[in-house]
């Protein structure tokens, strides 16, 4: 057995040195970090593994969109998976639009009045949603007759020029899927259009011929999930087709006790074939603003 | 200011009176599963709301199918929003299987050699899958040409002999709507036909009409959401075509500090016009196979 | 294997019904309810068992303090180990004040200017503090010569006439454990005199002897814990002069994973000798004050 | 507003850097762990403030105490209050026993047969009981006439040869207090010569004077909270002895819905006068093994 060694920190210490420390000691948090660590580099390492990435939760405006960008941009990430909320967002400081440091403790019905919109202690002003309309108005044509969701938010991400997940995904011809799109500020505003008469193509299901594709071709398959929700579970249920995932890293704050997919540790997945049972895995219990950027950055 | 009167309970005391006693406690859980119970009547009561139901994590495989049946029947919810993974276990025990009571101490691998696919703590036989494929293999040519996922779900509803979700949303005509529901087996056994090449309508905004349709339209809108994921988010996002909720109850164990929707309090979506500013609400921390069952239990 | 059944709430339904219900679906936060009933009643019944209550959480303040009155009434608790909080919350009810239902949702400056002490949402005016002092004042004679902190709290439970958790215990001879009462308002009100120059004779380990005493002669033994601290874990440390305890309750929504006492699942008890290996044993994740009105109801 | 920068990482950044990006981006996890740090600094620039250190949970088996020792040294720390169990790992490791990196993926009836002791994931031999027995039988006569339980400590660590908190804060002559040093193998140690008949001075008390004196004589005050329980708890009421503290960091994973001290939002420490309502504070929800080696390795 190894020892705990006790952690040491030393000024002007290095993410990746700290994140070395934090291997030493080993257990609880610190150690969790470090597993992830080394997952995440023996994935990258091993050229035979499709890394799939789930991301859900308020990660834009919650500051991580580089990181994500920087790991598509890397090879950290060979598919995408993530929400329309996380998309909207990304489209949404494309287009110009900045997200606001607030707070909690705040009377919501000010907000309300001021046309600010919460996201816990995110603010975001209301008007970014006019912006919005404008750009799906002025490019509804070539978007209408999309039927497939990835080919869609290509589109979209080809038409961008600012740095965004969506741009790189299109540039780097990364498959990013998302198939609750129509729960998303970029639905509402493809709605906007149905509302008023024409027809939108986009099917509900014809991207899961090319996830499952992917899964079913690839040799190796690693999972990284950030957050759960439908991210991970669609991710999870294309690992059905593999011979289980080889390596799985998690990070995320719900819990596994209610039973819900979300908070589900990996492990459970090796008695549905969705994670070998020789995986590298580990789940990392931490708000991913801190755990994400704390591995990666000890990573690149 | 009211007291907290210190919560009595005697022998044989019914629901309603062990739910009444925490209404005089007050606070903490016991007083916002009081809080929510009232709120539920208030809701039912107010014939100009229109009620919205968000279900999400594994609900079925967690035994609350018949109270989310009872509720439909019985004026509870005039929408529901769910997961495809509810739907899937809901027609999988409508096709005669059922899921079984085990244990998260296990080994997985042995599950997986014995074919039994775990939840958190049930357990479900990995051949419902090969039920399920017939079912699908059977009705396949009635819903390929199905391009609301909603008439897609009454379809399948309406094969149904027992009792379930599905077949009653069909009978009583209450409108489901399930945007994700490419992430669930229904999901995976449509693709099984489309990686063959045959095609499948299905579109991935067309509920979105109906949906807005209907918020737009009522006179007042009442929300409770069992978990958060796509089921909140998306009923979250028709409210703000409303005036606001009036009406809102959230059953989750999800922390709000990440940011994520699933965990944000209610009060948020005052800032956003998704909750009115005079919206009773209320956010029960709490298992929602504990606090479901409770609350419905003492409003029955 | 046992089916999850689908569970049936009814019409006028008793609690016992109800969380019969809940035995029947048998996993997640309902079925860990109904365990967490049938292993208390099992402890009930067991003659030779002696049954430990760890009582941590802002218990009184939060409505349960009748609860736990009629629990040590009536046979289910043979020892008492709490805060310093909990009693000292439960003498200032038994000298005449209450608790009152507020809100988080609050200026904490404003409550500051108005005198008002604030425990999440429930509020208690500052100036019990001057009527507590009061009271140790007018009985500090009777108190400082006391060098046993069971037997100091027994003579506090003496000089009550309101029903109260101290009173009951001294009534009732049930021995109340309190290693940590340095930290509470009892405590301060006993550093008053301290730092005026007068002697208290309260020793920090004497009560250990008697505590000892009782897990080692034991026959058995059980434990309930409602959330963790010292209670939980002074009892822990006796259960290792036992046979490890046969029964165990736990109830809170503490986390395992950062490694801490209050949140670990007691089968980790099983390694240190605390709990036994054939123990019948649940961890209820849940707040409290919904999960101990829920059970006792429903053995009542 | 400021905004919410997208946080950048690069390769071979210091932790400094790494924090300084989270103070850009500004929210949730991330910028609560900037706020910490600023807020650490700004305490330790404070030559007023005397700084009060609360520290739960299994940090020693966690690998936190290199840290703690550190921080004792380098003026971060003036009054460290801490749980028995901490200190009494931390003579177990003085005594020259280590801790070993197990997993909670366990038999814990296998663990038993083994004689190591499980705290989540990590391991300990049992064996330290039979040492730390002996350590306590050579050196009882020397401890059983203090009266004073941060003397008794000092007592203890003027003992030990090898690096630990308790010889830290005996060589540093910092104020250690541990109200509930009952609970704890240090306590139980001492309680095998009570159990023989022999005295213990120890009050449970006396303690309470310097403390209180302490934080009456501050001019100004910060508290650092890792976890809950009876640390932060017994520093919390000293703190309405002072104007409340003009400082405040808090790491926990606890909830503060169910209504606990452990949980409770500093926040509320202002309707209490514990915190000063000018006060410079931040909650940080993380495993306290990550946040605390993050936020120390930045400031150092």
């Amino acid at each position: 057995m190894k020892s705990v060694k006790q952690l040491d920190v030393k000024p002007g210490m290095s993410v990746k040195e700290l994140v070395e420390e934090m291997s030493k000691s080993g257990v609880f948090g610190a150690g969790r970090i470090a597993q992830a660590l080394q997952i995440l580099k023996d994935m990258k390492d091993d050229k035979s593994c499709v890394k799939f990435f789930g991301l859900a939760g308020a990660m834009v405006p919650g500051g991580m969109k580089n990181i994500i960008i920087d790991m598509l941009k890397n090879g950290y990430i060979d598919v995408l998976v993530t929400t329309g909320a996380n998309l909207t967002h990304d489209l949404i400081e494309a287009l110009g639009f900045e997200h606001y440091q607030g707070t909690s403790q705040v009377d919501d019905k000010e907000l309300h009045k001021k046309g600010i919109d919460r996201i816990y202690e995110t603010f975001m002003p209301n008007k970014v949603y006019v912006e919005l309309e404008k750009f799906f108005n002025e490019h509804f044509k070539e978007l209408k007759d999309e039927n497939n969701i990835k080919e869609f938010l290509w589109k979209i991400g080809s038409m961008l020029k600012k740095e965004s997940i969506l741009k790189t995904c299109y540039d780097k011809k990364i498959p990013i899927f998302c198939p609750g799109i129509a729960d998303s500020g970029i639905g509402l505003m493809m709605w906007g259009h149905l509302a008023k008469g024409e027809k939108v193509e986009l099917r509900a299901l014809e991207d899961l011929k090319e996830m499952m594709d992917i899964a079913w071709t690839a040799k190796k398959t690693g999972v990284i999930y950030i957050g759960g929700g439908v991210p991970k579970n669609y991710i999870q249920q294309a690992m059905q087709l593999t011979k289980g995932a080889s390596y799985g890293i998690q990070i995320t704050m719900d819990r596994p006790e209610p039973g819900g997919s979300s908070g589900a540790e990996l492990r459970e997945g090796i008695s549905w074939g969705k994670l070998n049972e020789k995986a590298k895995h580990v789940n990392v219990i931490c708000d991913a603003t801190i755990a994400l950027p704390l591995i990666y950055a000890a990573v690149k």
